[in-house]
Order: structure tokens, then sequence, then C-alpha cells
């Protein structure tokens, strides 16, 4: 079967492993507590299709991972169901947190519902995915079941630790390079590799494969997040036409503005006067290449993809699933400035 | 050894084992994230100390149940720590959700850190419950463990659902008895019976014995919540002396009012017009009586204390720590209005 095949076959499978962890809340008494999911989710309410639900990358990562590995990727849906549940819960706290009114072009939860209610949301919808992983010992056993919980919190955990540096970061005018990497491998890293990991665990593939897979996904999510950094300043749609768009505007703690802030020179100097304005955002993105950060982020850019490719060839990927694997870390990392 | 020296006993313990869980948090790098904890669990700030950490008896009462069911009470040390933790999880939230300033007498988390860094503090506290619980599996078998942990996780969708309705019940006229059930089941039944079936679950009791556990802590958590919304109508605190303390005028959805919202009379009415007001308070109270309120709650309240000990002689309890349970339901079952 040809590679793209396994994943339009495993798409629909995770849909409706989603569906079924959220549905379990469907009761005419609950009825809005199972709306608020469903329409964060990109199911229901104005907006909603596949415009609104994302890719489902995380989920699919893990069942790839699991077939290339040798496993079935079927025993596996519990968990790729699992870490997309959990990256959701962080999105409707994040929103909150980053007051954030859209979420794919659609008004986020605590916008339509307010604050208590969106809080409380994304408290169920955290609990879910821990439930939800919990179904993997309907086919696996208990050990292995365990320690694919644990995983997933231990990976909770670390994501709590990115946000709170991301959000303590907002007061802080002495920031620099070195502290890009805690916040971004607790907000990115973590969610990624255990993504790899699960998929490696649940095939139930030896430690040092699982340990290869695992540094996989750690470095192509810090791959796809510093290449993510470079387009948010020099995409086509930061750089000119939208430049409201650009994340200097939304004074986002990126990689190169980190990396900008460390020179301590003329950009750092602009940066700690205030908000840049949309209509700076050409000359300051200038000046940031001018002094080193463009060039910077891009080098690092290429240094973690061959890092996680480098971590997929040590994992020995077999099958249509292998091939799939290439092509999507392919596709995440190739993406032009 | 005499009962009470068997709690003495414990909870030094409970708190060694939620101490050891915040810590692992606790690097430099991550001075804050840890300081938000170890300041909501009463350990740290200005206000430390016993009067900030609660009574811990929820944890106590899975120590206790367990050594009562038979097993060794150190084995249940990180469930009971998860109860605790994903109590005060739940604290930290709800006291965004309700604009609470104050807990035990302190400002809240939120209001000393923002909300930003509120919700994610209480999401790594959950996080940190989830992970504790699985130190089970050091002394107990996997699948042992993994029902543990199911037990937790959806005593936490429980909460959720219980929160959901609480804040869902703000915006709504049309509330009546019925509606009071399903919210404190929710909030107050499900954690309260996950504590007794953890106890008896880690002590390896039979299925017959664990759901008599389960059953005597629903109710005893039914019992308590109903007699302190008694105590919250006709307390001392809030009938006479300090009138604001009332639920009344904090406009809380206790039994007592549900019951008076249902019998649609005079307390209705006025309830529907607006806030009750510090000076109304005894009137208000005294007509909620004549309605039937106060006998009705107190009977509730008798009926389930009833219930409650009539499940616990089931069980079966045996040793000083089955006479602790007796007298710690009794000391929670008998504050006298």
């Amino acid at each position: 079967m040809p590679s793209a095949l396994v994943t339009l076959d495993m798409l629909p499978s995770i849909e409706v492993e989603l569906k079924n962890a959220v549905d379990s809340s469907n009761i005419p008494a609950l009825a809005d507590f199972h709306n608020m999911m469903a329409y964060h989710m990109g199911w229901e309410g104005e907006g909603a299709g596949p415009g609104a639900t994302g890719k489902r990358i995380r989920p699919l990562l893990v069942l790839l991972t699991c077939a290339a590995a040798g496993g079935q990727w079927q025993h596996a849906l519990p968990a790729s169901a699992a870490v997309e549940l959990l990256h959701n819960f962080s999105l409707i706290h994040d929103d909150i947190e980053d007051n954030s009114p859209l979420r794919r072009g659609r008004s986020t939860v605590w916008v339509k519902w307010g604050i208590p209610q969106a809080i409380n949301t994304g408290d169920a919808m955290l609990t879910l995915a821990h439930l939800t992983i919990l179904r993997l010992a309907d086919h696996i056993n208990p050990i292995i079941a365990l320690e694919a919980v644990r995983i997933l919190q231990q990976t909770c955990l670390e994501l709590t630790k990115g946000q709170y540096l991301d959000i303590s970061y907002e007061n802080r005018s002495d920031l620099a390079l070195d502290d890009y990497w805690p916040m971004i491998s607790g907000k990115t890293g973590a969610l990624i590799s255990a993504c790899t990991h699960l998929g490696a665990l649940t095939a139930q593939a030896d430690r040092v494969i699982q340990a290869a897979y695992r540094m996989f996904g750690y470095n192509l999510g810090l791959a796809f997040q510093t290449l993510d950094d470079l387009l948010g300043i020099w995409g086509n749609a930061a750089n000119t036409g939208k430049s409201a768009q650009s994340d200097l505007v939304s004074g986002k703690k990126s990689l190169p503005v980190l990396y900008g802030l460390g020179q301590n020179k003329a950009f750092a100097q602009r940066w700690r006067e205030g908000p840049i304005l949309p209509g700076e955002v050409e000359s300051v993105a200038r000046l940031l290449e001018q002094e080193g950060a463009r060039d910077y982020t891009q080098e690092t850019a290429a240094c973690l993809t061959d890092k996680a490719l480098g971590a997929l060839e040590v994992a020995r990927p077999t099958g249509p699933a292998g091939d799939e694997l290439y092509t999507l870390a392919n596709q995440l990392l190739k993406r032009q400035v």
C-alpha cells in the first residue's frame, strides 16, 4: 500500500477515538459541557469543519511511529487520541492565559463561554486525555500501559513548566538566548517527543529504538518551532503584506528575538523601549537580520533537522508507515521562508 | 495502640509525601513555579502554618480506610497525597472561577500571581496528583495501580462536571431541588468516595468491601456538605454576628436555597429579585425556615448520615484505624447547628 494511504486510513480512526472520548459526557444535563469541548475540537458551532480541527499531526505521529516500529497502529489509538486531547487542553488554557480572542479563525472558548467555564472545560479535556490513554490496557499489558500513562503525565508537567516560563518572561527585561530552550522544550519538544515515544512503546520496540524515536520527536518539535519562529518574522505574511501578523508586533519571545536581545545592540534597545508597531515591522526585522538573528535561527533549524532525521535513521522505521514518517518530517521541516 | 495515635502517625507521613511531590519541581529556574504551589499548600509565604494547610481529612480517610480494611497504610501514601493534590488543584481553579480573593484567610494564588499563572499552577498540581498516584506501583501490583489511576481520573471528570453545573447555575432562575444532587455529587461526593474506595483498593479488599467503603465515603461527603449548607444559613456566624458570612449573602446554591426555590413561595420571590443584603439575613433565613427548608435539610443530613454509618457497618472496619474511622465520621457529622 502506498505510504500516503496509511495516513488516510488512520485519520478517520483518530477522529472516532477522539469523539468517543468527548461524547462520553454527552447527556442532556451536561449539554453545554459537551458542546464547549466539541466546539473547541472543531466539530460543532460556527466555523466547524476541517479548517477548525487542525491537522491532527500529533496523533498521526503516534500511529505512524507505532506502525513503523512494527506494532499494530490500531492498538495505539488511545495514546494518539490522548496526545491530541492533551494538546487541545493546553490550547484552551493558553488562549485564556494569552488573552487570545481567536484560534484558527474562530472565537476561543473563553470568549464564547467566559473564563470560568473555559478553565473548567480545559480541566475536563485534560482529564479525558488521561482517561483515554488508560484504554491502552484493553490491548496491551498493564506494565506498558502504566508506562504510557507516566509518559503522558510527565509530558503534561513539562508543558506546565514551559508555560510558566513563557508567562513569567512577560515581565522580564533581561532575557537572552539561554532562556529560549527550557521554555520551548516544555511547550513544544515535550509533547512531540511523547508522540513518537508512545508510538514506539505501544509497538513494544526495544528501549534503544524507543529512545531513538523519542529523540526524533524531540528534535522534530524543536526544529519545527524554530522554523515557525523564523517564518513569524521573515515569512511572507509577517514581513510584507500583513505586518500585523508579525511575531514582532505580538511581542512573542521567539528564538530570533531572544538572540537579538542577547546581542544587546540596536534591536535590543528598540525592543526594551516598548511594543513594535505594525509600521516598523520591516525596519526592525532588517535590524534583527543585520545583527545575525536570521542566520542563527536558520542554522539552528538546519542543525535540529539533521538531528531529527539522524535519530530517525537510528530508529530504522519500516514499511509504508516508515516512508510516511519521513514524508511527514520533511513536510514539516522544509517549509520555505 | 489507641486509635487517635494512628492518625498522629499518619499526618507527618502525608505531609512528607505531599512535599516530595511538590518539591520535585524545586529548581532555581522554576523557583516561583514551586513557590506558588508551596504557598497554596500552606507551607510558604505569609500566613503559612497549620491554619493554612487545612486538616488533610481526605488523605487521612484514604490511609485509615486502607488500615481498617487490613492493608498497610504506608503503601497507600501515594494515593492519599494524590487526592489531597487533586483537592487543592480544584481549590486553585475554583478560586479563579468564583472570583474569591481569600482562602483560609490568605490571598488566593490568582490574587498574588495573576490569573494566567494561577490557571497554570492548578494544571501543574493536577498533574502532580496523577504522577503521585502512579507511585502506588512501587508496592502494589500494576493492575491494581492502573485501577487506582482510573478511579482518580474518573473522580476528576466528576469534579469538572459538578463545577460546570455550579457555574452554569449562576445564570439560571428556574433552579429547584433536583438540580442540587448532580452538582454536589460531582463537587463533593466524588472525591470523598474516591478516598475510601482508594483506601480499600490499596488494601486489596474484596469487591463487596470496596463497594461498601465507597458508599460510606459517598454518603459521608454528601452528609457533610448538607450539614455545611445548614450551618451556612443557620449556624452561629451566618445567622447572627457575622451576617456577611451567610450563604444567603454570597448567593450560594445550597440545599436549603434550592429547596426554597422549588417551593416557589415568598422566599423564591425574594431570591429572584436580586442579592440578599446583610441586613436582611435574619428575616430571609426565618422565611426559609417557615417554608420548611431547615427541617428538610436537617432530615436529609440525618438520612445521609445513617446511610454513611450503615455502609461503614457493612465494610466491617477493624483495629484502631477502624475505631478512628468511626470517630472521624462522627466528628464530621455531629457538628451542632
